[in-house]
């Protein structure tokens, strides 16, 4: 096995209904663009709010993936 | 449109539920005396323990609203 | 009343299902084994990641607990 | 003389010209409501973009003020 | 029993005598606006220093207290 | 209207004129190649000396923004 | 001499005089258990407030101390 | 001279060697992809353990590299 | 399989010859004591100097390790 | 080339004009009695509050400087 | 009135008695070479331990003194 | 014995091969200048790339050094 290198990114996730679930929405955005996701880690929790409410959760979050071998 | 000045104010809501209901609880509360609020953080997660198990959540969130012009 | 003396411990809570569920799996197991628990704090969320998918929440976690009288 | 007791509270001055004159913004709306300003320390410098430019900038700032005696 | 919510505020306490009692100056200050003081947590530590010795002690503390409720 | 995520970039803009000069250049650069900003953060500001006076400024910024939805 | 290593462990002292007391209180507990003993480091301070006056203060503090050599 | 802007990408790089040799690998390989590399900063160092023993070394570095002008 | 539970405990291994050697020899130590020992990260890296030389390394380390199930 | 060491100097600049005065003021002062200065870093920007306006600005900088060789 | 620069310097006050002794110590030894001290700030506290007792408490401070005119 | 004064110095070593070499390149330089060393800690470590290879290695730390009495 070869000695691996890994890419961290930092993505904001949103969501109108939770913490849980703005974590998700993030994850799932990233996956569609990135290949081999490893790990992740929340880095900040934040929201918006209107009305005296939480219109929406934001978290943020660094998203670590593998690199494949370049040729 | 002039420039707008915000305050941040630090509190911290409880629950007997979850960390989201304690996010929710603490912003219920500053809304009912605070106008114009506009976000939140989330600065720190604890609980208290009683008989090994989760009695209450505390969230420490600061609050930012934004400041009506004095005339 | 004598004066007390706490100790902290450091843990990771796992879950697959939710960051709550991994702080609660945390929080039980630590009841185990430690007597008097007192309060827990939260010092990071991460999560290991499988096909883009999160399969399960890492819960870093602080956990004070009374010490005893030594005799 | 007494021992004086200070109060910081936390602000965000804005402008939609530099750094500077959103710190001055935040100063100038603070003493319109608070009195014996005596210091300030910027916490965060941010900024809101539209269409690839500046919109305005976001100076997060403690301002500290003298609490006079209460009788 | 309801879910209570806490406000955090900064303040900063002086003395010329010590540390210990920058402390207390500022809680005995605090308490003559503040009702239902619950915890502090100091945050610095500074000193101004006069001819060479020191002159007074500012100790920065976060002040928490119960919020009563909103009717 | 669907839950957003955004992407955060670190990058770093200099200037030989001014903090607020690097400032404008790094993000006059990034909107060349990124769409969609939405914010800015400062996370430091350094500068190298030449000859005892200062040569260029260098501010460290994280930039975010709108990730559109991958089809 | 061989290579030494140590443990850290994090205690909270308590007392109701003074901060320095809490640290001594702490220390005392601990070498009650611990044997080697080798230094400490404060790392935050906090109280409990009752009917606005200082109740108890609590001193969290990382000690080291010297593991013997496993046989 | 014009004024640069650089970009700073974080990465992981991995050695069952040593802290030295993971730095290494990780430098090659973002070589490998990104041109007119600047600087690195390590941001973490860990590593995996198996059997009592290291298995391979971890080390977080932010990359800095120099953008080119966009046309 | 089910949700296991960490504990993360503080050590620091020392090491006249290097800090790759102080790593090993911390975690050497520690495995002595603990079982299941799965990671580890770097907090720190001091040393004491004697002479205008380095005398020994001390390196600062958080050692991760599962926690079996308690009957 | 030989291995060169730098020395880090902690100053506080300081302006009645803006943050960039402060900054050029403290680097020139600097630079009067120490050669071979090399880099800044801003570490805070504070500033002392009269009458409610900014009286004067106060920026701390780490400088950094190439010591020569001793013989 | 001319825009002072001040010198920050980093020292360890140490007491075999207190805390505060601790502080004093340093500045007093602080004030025997520099002048025109203004300011300090306690950045650590830490100390020794001999036989389970503090043997001596080490405070680190920041010590802030204006520089004087350069000729 | 009388109660020490320490000062801690920030230099920042550099080498050609390797992180250890330039820690011990950055301890001799000051010991050429100053006595009675007694530590160092390390703060930050970066390098400066060419090529895409490490040109050298810039390791930061603070060096703590006893002051001798001053009549």
């Amino acid at each position: 096995m070869t000695d691996r290198t890994y890419r961290v990114t930092d993505i904001v996730g949103t969501s109108q209904q939770s913490v849980d679930a703005a974590i998700k929405n993030g994850i799932k955005r990233a996956s569609q663009t990135l290949r081999n996701l490893d790990w992740f880690e929340i880095t900040e929790v934040r929201g918006h709010l209107v009305d005296g409410e939480i219109d929406h959760y934001q978290v943020g979050m660094k998203v670590g993936f593998r690199l494949e071998d370049a040729d």
